[in-house]
């Protein structure tokens, strides 16, 4: 079905904690601390590597959900280590695999956010993306001296600039900068140097950055904004997108809709990849994987998943958890996600409860049940069809439901041509084919050498 | 001499790149381009923990230090990667050893530093230590959106409120909130969970933290400020004081000062303990050791000597290198550094040539020569007078420098009972001899469970 000779797959490993599935962590086969232990991260990370995935990809927020303390304390996936301490962990004990953590741009000055990827790009030898994000939460705005947070807009406009300001700092030096000339004492060609000066709307940055370009000239950029502002931001700035979607047709939409922005910022299709996430529950049979995603789905305690609707951002508690989904009270911006629940039950004319059983796994995803070869059929026909450039990867479980996926699908993947045997290239960028991009400032210098 | 028995040296090393000296890029032995790689600091690292050193110790600033081109691009050591990036890779290929790094207080959000090292603390299985310093340059300044660097005593106000902030947050949960409890869904105890909420005069913090205890109950709290604010806050909340001493008289003038403003705060002496500088250059004989420190004297570039006095806050330039070290200006607050460096001249009648010199190793540090039998009983008569708990020892080229101290000084203070022949503990605190801290709202729980 496809159309492009040898055009392969791309995966992450979405890892949360002990697992996606909201229960993941009261499951027998989960270490209940894990969510806290570096041990369980490396032995996870491991596993992708063996897999070949492309990356590791953290997700992030900047605080704790605020809930009914009961059903507050059920939840393991509301906490987590963080995630560049932990990916600079990781980039030790890997040695291929791609490193992406989620960084809001809203509480982090920009001068600090670029210098932690360039240290991190350093470190890994190449291997570090950032997926920008803006905080969506006025729990998280309040640990950072705001009573709410941002309107939507503003948080768009000021990350823009933010990753403007960002891939100056990373242009700070030109790749050849650093001539580490002993006898000359020339450690660097001063006129290689170049200062951003940076005054805009909402940021003020001098510069420069004082720190060598990054292996990859910048980390590979990630975004995960699905909203009208959000596809147009990752048009011109993502070079991978994460997205959530749940059935084919929606899918190639959204995928045709966002690769036909990029003409308009100059960019080629290929210069942008969509991964939607997919939440795959493998087993032997169709039987035995409905059975492992029902005892996850038992496990998931009635006010957590009540919690997990309010969370997607809809107050549920005038209903009973068996009324059917409530209608969305009309607003803009954000909405993004608990408008795919609206879908999801209005489609299948779900109860509440029906949709937080179907969201504490996915958390919004495409699901998708069967034995490995029916996963590789499913994963198959929304690659073929361009829905997807290949996907984030959510296990139920971890690491249990990675090694399965490295174990059994991995292999059906690499059976039928779609998935790589062996690492390409040398850096995350390599290996997503992507192009590493230019000192936008090389062509600027005084040759004063 | 001591009047403790068994009183045994702590000791950190102090790495900066390839070496503390001001040319060590250019030596031969040194890689040069050590300062980007992870290669060269693994190997330190290794080395310092063959050593048994209580911890890594990394310096830290936000900028590239503003100088003509030229003497600009001579400088290796105005640069650095991210020190909590680097430590948390550092965490997976040593054991045991402690990773200190230094953040200021000035330009990042309390909420993201005490996640930050309460993940390393967790990483590392509870080796990390924070050396709290606020910016002190223009240059760090015009990177986060200010003209110019905060007056001094506000930066002490704000830096006093951010480090109780930082503490409130690691408090977030008691050490045992956490039960983990499949069975009952209960992640934690909801009564063990404190917030925050704080509103003070420079920060607005709500909390909590999502994130387990550190292991150490806080990371240690290093300072490095002598100033009279400096030293205050110290004596409030540091538990190791690094600080820069010439002489005996002084170090033990400084050392009897600062810990006697302990009682008013309710501490112990042995809570705090007082780390010198100390820059050691090893040789067979004396007059290997001279000869050197005269190789790497010798590779100092002019115009970078002079930055160097510059740096220490000092404009030199209407003088020639060769004339006496000028009278300081009168000023107030964080000019001690500068200080050091006119009193050092004075007592020595040296030109700024020689001042430069000088400090182009130590930076203002004390600097010792000799066998490795002479270096400790340097360290030895420093330690016993009570001038010091231990050192911050500053190699002047790493890692030679370092695997010199480990391999020829090390063994000389193990023989002599003032240096560990193994680790006593299992966490950075546990070593140093530090109590675990309390939480401090363990006292005002309401027990609903």
């Amino acid at each position: 079905m496809s159309n492009q000779v040898n055009r392969q797959m791309h995966l992450n490993a979405f890892i949360m904690g002990t697992g996606q599935h909201l229960a993941a962590w009261r499951h027998p086969l989960s270490q209940r601390d894990g969510v806290f232990s570096i041990s369980h991260y490396k032995q996870v990370a491991q596993i992708a590597e063996k897999g070949l995935f492309d990356a590791l990809f953290f997700a992030d927020n900047l605080g704790l959900q605020p809930a009914p303390p009961e059903s507050r304390a059920q939840n393991a996936n509301f906490f987590s280590l963080e995630p560049i301490t932990l990916l600079s962990y990781l980039s030790a004990v890997t040695e291929h695999i791609g490193l992406i953590s989620t960084v809001s741009a809203s509480y982090l000055e920009p001068f600090h956010l670029a210098r932690k990827f360039a240290s991190l790009d350093h470190i890994s030898n190449g291997r570090a993306g950032w997926n920008l994000v803006t905080s969506a939460t006025d729990f998280e705005a309040r640990n950072f001296a705001l009573d709410n947070q941002r309107d939507h807009s503003l948080r768009y406009r000021r990350a823009a600039e933010y990753a403007k300001i960002v891939k100056g700092l990373w242009d700070s030096f030109e790749d050849d900068a650093f001539t580490f000339n002993k006898e000359s004492a020339q450690f660097y060609q001063p006129d290689k140097l170049h200062e951003l000066n940076y005054r805009g709307e909402h940021f003020t940055v001098k510069g420069p950055l004082h720190i060598r370009r990054p292996v990859q000239g910048y980390p590979v950029m990630v975004q995960a904004g699905s909203s009208e502002d959000g596809q147009e931001l990752a048009a011109e700035t993502a070079e991978v997108v994460f997205t959530a979607q749940q059935t084919l047709q929606d899918a190639v939409a959204f995928y045709q809709g966002l690769k036909s922005r990029l003409a308009k910022y100059g960019r080629r299709e290929d210069e942008l990849l969509i991964l939607p996430g997919v939440y795959p529950v493998i087993g032997k049979t169709e039987q035995e994987a409905k059975a492992k995603y029902q005892q996850l789905q038992d496990l998931i305690p009635e006010a957590s998943g009540l919690l997990l609707i309010h969370h997607f951002g809809l107050d549920v508690t005038k209903y009973g958890p068996d009324d059917p989904f409530p209608e969305l009270p009309h607003s803009e911006g954000f909405q993004s996600r608990i408008k795919l629940l609206y879908e999801l039950a209005l489609r299948e004319n779900l109860t509440i409860r029906q949709v937080f059983q179907r969201v504490a796994g996915g958390r919004g995803h495409w699901t998708i049940f069967g034995t490995p070869a029916s996963i590789a059929d499913q994963l198959e026909e929304w690659f073929t069809n361009f829905a997807a450039d290949g996907f984030n990867v959510m296990p139920p479980l971890l690491p249990s439901g990675l090694s399965e996926f490295v174990e059994q699908v991995i292999p059906e993947l690499q059976g039928r041509g779609l998935f790589r045997t062996a690492y390409e290239g040398r850096t995350l960028r390599e290996n997503l084919g992507l192009k590493r991009p230019q000192n936008q400032y090389a062509g600027y210098t005084s040759n004063t050498f």
